[in-house]
């Protein structure tokens, strides 16, 4: 496949996002995809494994129900054959807590037939964590096994 | 610029890494390199801003003293116009304890006349140190504010 030809439906996928227009990004979502966004499941039940258009409509609804999404920008964005990466910076505030976050995520996806089939997602979630209850987490023993010299 | 005229230099950049050559890594890294990885300094002192091509040479080498790497796996590499994206699975071993740690980490990055100008990482930092310390970290009251329906 040429390079270019999912552009338009990738930076439609990243628009739709950024304007938080669920229907409008669920609508570019495949019905089987693959979807992963590793991190603390006990922490943000939004993340993990999700399989199907369905399971990952309800992880969108779950995250709305935890945080109101204030900020969504794109930073980059790379369209390579069937792939995309987005390195995106999230800005939200935790609806039960009115603690402001700030975090930065990646996404790698695929798309098949003009609809997103895969997504990989990481992001720095010892920070969102710690933004998360406020303050620093006590990682006991840490030091002395890696960043002790 | 038209795409794929950094490819040569992106591929030889991510083989050089699997290879952990880090003298040829290091040749594709320009003197005033911009680099981030994201995540707690703390805990990882190999993470973090580094600004210049010494400062990044001495991560790797304070991730050779704590991390023996045994396994390297590029999942996916990005080429669009100067910039690459990689979403990379990384196997080691922590020298302290033994602890085999897999992580997956994302890099984007930038390249101009053939060198990497700028790195922007992000890996599953709160997984990453979980399997160091080797148990659950504890998260109080995180339930509450997020997890809670």
């Amino acid at each position: 496949m040429a390079d270019g030809s999912i552009r338009p439906i990738v930076e439609a996928f990243y628009q739709a996002s950024a304007a938080r227009d669920v229907e409008r990004v669920v609508s570019l979502i495949a019905d089987h995809v693959d979807w992963l966004v590793q991190g603390p499941i006990d922490v943000f039940p939004f993340l993990g494994q999700r399989r199907g258009k369905a399971a990952v409509l309800e992880g969108y609804r779950e995250i709305a129900r935890k945080l109101e999404v204030t900020g969504y920008q794109v930073e980059a964005l790379l369209v390579d054959g069937d792939r995309a990466a987005a390195l995106i910076r999230i800005s939200s505030t935790v609806r039960a807590t009115g603690k402001v976050m700030s975090t930065r995520v990646s996404q790698f996806s695929r798309f098949r037939d003009g609809k997103l089939v895969e997504m990989r997602g990481v992001l720095d979630s010892f920070d969102m964590v710690e933004q998360t209850i406020g303050r620093p987490l006590d990682v006991p023993g840490a030091g002395e096994q890696v960043s002790a010299t």
